[in-house]
C-alpha cells in the first residue's frame, strides 16, 4: 500500500494528546536520533536516511522522558537515553523484519527489501554498535552497562521463541521468559536509567525498572492477543501471524489446557498446518477459547495494576499520573 | 568432510611456535571464552557450545598478549579484551557465515546449517550485546568506547563491501577503505587497548594501534590475493569465493588499471559472469595480471615494513620480537 498516509484513528490521536506533555522532548529525541542516522557519512547515508523514515511511536523513548520528569526532572543524559533504547529498539526491528520475511513497516519497504539481507544484518549491527558507543560518551558506564544487559536479553528472549516454534507444548513458563527478554527487558532498562539519571534514589529506581518490566509484559501480551483476536481494522497490521508462524503465545497455552486429550490433539493438528487460525472462533473452539481470551485480559489487567501500583514509589505529580495513563491506555489498546 | 583433524601443515606448525611465547595466556583466554559460550543458561547453551568449538586461531587475542606483555606485563584486564575481541571477531563470522551461504567452519556446521537463519542473526547479536556488557565490567570504559567504535567500522567496512558487490569499477580508495574496517579496524583497537591496559604512554598506544591497522589490512590483502592465486592444497580454504561473488579486490582493481579499453571489457563482462577466476591465468591477461599480483605483494610488502617500524616505539624485548615475527609471518603467508 502506498499513498498518502490514512487519517489518524481515534487511538492513534488519544496517544498524541497522552504524549503531549513530553511532545516537546520527543521532538529533541527524533532530532537527537535523527542526527545519528543521518552522518556526514556519504557511504552509508541512504541506508541510514531510509532507517530514520521508520520513525514510530517512540514509546520507549517517551517512558525515559515521562520517568526522568517524574524523578526529579530532565538533563540532557535522558535524551541521550532515549534515542539510544530507540537504536537499540530500530536495530531489533531490522533483524526481525528481515528474519520475518515481512514487506513494509510504517508504510515504508522494510530495508532488506530494498538493500538486501546483507545490509539489512549488517546495517543492524551497525545501529547496535552505535547504540553503544553513543552509550560510553555518557557521563558514567551505568547506561552501557544497564543497556548491554538489556540487549543481551532481548536477543535471548527473540531466540528462545524462534527455537520453541511449532512446540505446540510450550509452558507458561517459557513464554513468560520470551516476552519478558522480547520486550520487558527494554522498558525495565529504561525505567530504571530515566530514574537513575534524574537522582532518584535506588528504591524508586527499583519501582521504575519493575514498572517498566511489567508494562512491558502487558503491552507484549495484548499484542500477542490481538495477533488472534483483533480486528484488522482498528489493530492496522496483519493478524494471525503468530499461528501461522508457529507461534504458541498465552492465549492458546491457556485454550489448550481447557481441553480434553481429543480436543487437544485436533487444535495441534491446526496449530501445526498453521494457516487461517479461523478454527479457534468455531465450535468446539469457541467457548473454551472466549475463556482463554477472558484469562489472558484479567492477566493483563493484573500487570498492569501491579505496574500501577511500581509507579506509587515516585514522586506524586502531573508527569506520573501521565505515564499512568499511558501506561493503561497501551496495556489495555495497543495499536 | 568429517574425521578426524588433518595432521598440522607446516605453516599450522610454524604457527603454533611463533604463539608459544604467548601459549599459557592464549590457554587462559581460552578459558574465559568457553566460561561466556557455556552459562548455566541451560535454553542457549547448545546454541553457545556449538560457537564455543569454532575456536579459531585465536590471532587478535595473541596480538593483544604480545603488546600487552612488551608494553609493561599482562594484567588480568589483558585476557578480558583479548577475550572480547574475540567474542566480537565471532559474531562477526557468525552473520558472515549465513550470508555467505557457507556450511562449515573449522569443520563444523555453521550455525545456521543447524539451527536456522534466525538463531544466526540471534545469537550474533547476543554475542555482541554480551561482548559490550563483558566490556562495561572493566575498571573504565576505555575498552567500552574503543570497542564500539572498532565494531562500527567493522559492520561499516562489511557494508560498504556488499554495496559494491559486481561494481569492476571500484577505486582503489574504496576497497582500502573497505578492508581497514573489515580486518584493520579490530586490530587497531586491539593494539591500542593492550598497550593503554599495560600502562604505555599515549605515544607507545598509538604507535601499538597504528601497527595493528598496517597489519590488520596487510592480513587482508594477502588474504585477497590468496583468493584468486592460492594453491587450495595449501591455503585449505575454498578459493576463487570473491570473484565468484563480484568482489572487486586490490590484484584486480591493478590488472584493471593496466589494460587497454578493449580488454578491460573483456574482463568486465568475465568479472560480471562469475563462475571460476581461471581466465585470470590464461592470455591474454595471464601477463598483465602476473604483474598485478606482484604490485600487490609490493603493497603488502610495504604495509609489514610500515607495521614492523611502528613497533619500534614499543619498548625492545623478547615480546615485541615475537609479534614482529608474528606480524611478518600472517602477512607473508596466512592460511
Amino acid at each position: 500500500m502506498s499513498g498518502p498516509p490514512a487519517p489518524q484513528s481515534a487511538p492513534a490521536r488519544r496517544l498524541t494528546e497522552l504524549l503531549a506533555p513530553v511532545a516537546g522532548d520527543l521532538a529533541t529525541v527524533e532530532g537527537w536520533l535523527q542526527s545519528q542516522f543521518e552522518p556526514s557519512d556519504e557511504a552509508l547515508q541512504p541506508l541510514l536516511a531510509h532507517l530514520g523514515r521508520f520513525r514510530g511511536k517512540r514509546l520507549r523513548a517517551a517512558q525515559v522522558l515521562l520517568v526522568g520528569r517524574a524523578c526529579g526532572g530532565l538533563r540532557p543524559v535522558h535524551v541521550a537515553v532515549a534515542g539510544i533504547i530507540e537504536m537499540i529498539h530500530a536495530a531489533t526491528l531490522v533483524h526481525d523484519d528481515l528474519l520475518d520475511g515481512a514487506r513494509q513497516r510504517r508504510g515504508q519497504p522494510c530495508l532488506h527489501e530494498r538493500w538486501g539481507a546483507h545490509a539489512a544484518v549488517l546495517l543492524g549491527d551497525w545501529v547496535y554498535a552505535r547504540a553503544f558507543l553513543r552509550s560510553t560518551g555518557l557521563e558514567d558506564g551505568l547506561c552501557s552497562r544497564v543497556l548491554a544487559e538489556a540487549t543481551g536479553r532481548v536477543c535471548r528472549g527473540e531466540i528462545l521463541q524462534n527455537l520453541s516454534r511449532g512446540r505446540f507444548d510450550l509452558t507458561e513458563e517459557e513464554y513468560m521468559e520470551q516476552i519478558d527478554g522480547k520486550t520487558g527487558a527494554l522498558y525495565e532498562a529504561g525505567g530504571r536509567l530515566a530514574a537513575a539519571y534524574a537522582g532518584a534514589p535506588e528504591e524508586v529506581a527499583a519501582a521504575a525498572a519493575a514498572h517498566g518490566r511489567d508494562a512491558g509484559r502487558a503491552f507484549q501480551m495484548m499484542d500477542d492477543l490481538l495477533d488472534l483476536t483483533g480486528d484488522p481494522e482498528r489493530v492496522r497490521k496483519s493478524l494471525g501471524t503468530d499461528w501461522a508462524g508457529g507461534k504458541m503465545t498465552l492465549p492458546l497455552i491457556r485454550l489448550r489446557e481447557r481441553l480434553a486429550p481429543g480436543l487437544r490433539r485436533r487444535l495441534e493438528t491446526a496449530f501445526q498446518a498453521g494457516g487461517d487460525p479461523g478454527i479457534l472462533r468455531r465450535e468446539p473452539f469457541r467457548g473454551p477459547f472466549e475463556e482463554a481470551v477472558e484469562e489472558c485480559r484479567s492477566e493483563i489487567r493484573a500487570l498492569l495494576v501491579r505496574a500501577a501500583s511500581s509507579l506509587e514509589t515516585l514522586p506524586a505529580g502531573p508527569d506520573r499520573d501521565a505515564l499512568a495513563r499511558l501506561t493503561e491506555f497501551l496495556g489495555v489498546r495497543p495499536f
